[in-house]
């Protein structure tokens, strides 16, 4: 060892109750135990336990685990925004469901989180099990709530896989003209598809 | 340097021409050169210097600039299948797109190689592009020629955004009931949503 080393040692800076550290530790054990165990079987003390806190601190974080969830996935959109454009006239729920995404994805730091969520879950294992978990839990078991039919919960799916993927063409590829559309005209491109699926005619 | 390292050196393995080598190398470069240049500007002169290899030798591989283009994207289905559902009677253009993906994605080999692109192009900007030149290029561009309406392009996209969305729900991100309805079922639901794109009703 050199004389330069030789003084006191370093503060030590690393985790300390509250700080920013902790905070994303919790949300990082919560990733990791919501992926490998699922919605139900995932617990607050389990995260707290992998995390090295005491569960009494994730609760002061984050309330229930509902909210740890939420907080660890950082979904772009509130889920219950979605599930209440479901419910309503079926005669225009499609225009209303591509006016509510195409308005949250026209607000940037929505649109950057969305990006961010479409880059990294296509390459990501633990974060494609935690999307997955999330859409089941927040999402998909909740639509028979708010839709007719035994197979709402695969239409919904249908209409999500379809919003997804203009989203993808739109932001990550950007292919001409979809990039360009102005999101007035985008919604009503989008609209029908997604009436197709949420209120299909009988047929 | 220690007496190990003191014998002959060892054989030079590296790229000769006809190695497989060589060709990942021009394929390597063909991807740059497209992705930087566009399908317009980028040459299979330009690529052969890149790859520091002769122009005969890219033509010897893989024929024309078309070819280089093909094998570089290594798109999971030729455009030139899609297109052809395009053309013939609107009434079911939706079923035989949906038919023709669905049956695509059921071949297990095609599939992997799908998946994998959509994992690699979410999060490789390179990729990104040369798939936004291909698109264009190879689909886009040629829509014109088999679907009546100046909005034409506009809908193959939101098509295609839906069979994308569908592909990364079901495949990549696994999400139940979508993850295992089976193919019929699937060409089902999917055809109402693509048929509302491709030969829209009058509203």
């Amino acid at each position: 060892m050199d004389a330069a080393n030789s003084g006191p040692p370093p503060k030590r800076t690393g985790r300390r109750p509250g700080s920013a550290d902790t905070r994303s530790e919790i949300l990082a054990a919560a990733r990791a135990e919501f992926a490998s165990l699922g919605y139900e079987k995932a617990t607050v003390r389990g995260i707290a336990r992998a995390a090295g806190v005491d569960s009494a601190l994730v609760h002061h974080y984050f309330g229930s685990k509902d909210r740890v969830f939420m907080a660890a996935v950082q979904f772009p959109v509130d889920p219950e925004l979605l599930l209440g454009q479901l419910t309503g006239d079926p005669a225009d729920v499609g225009e209303r469901v591509a006016r509510l995404v195409v308005g949250l994805w026209e607000a940037p730091p929505v649109r950057d989180r969305m990006v961010a969520l479409l880059r990294s879950v296509a390459s990501n294992e633990e974060l494609a099990a935690l999307l997955r978990v999330f859409a089941q839990q927040m999402l998909v078991s909740r639509v028979s709530q708010v839709l007719p039919g035994r197979d709402a919960e695969l239409r919904v799916e249908l209409a999500l896989s379809q919003v997804i993927g203009t989203a993808m063409a739109r932001y990550v590829v950007g292919i001409e003209p979809l990039a360009s559309v102005p999101p007035e005209e985008l919604v009503r491109y989008l609209a029908p598809a997604l009436q197709e699926h949420l209120a299909p005619r009988a047929r």
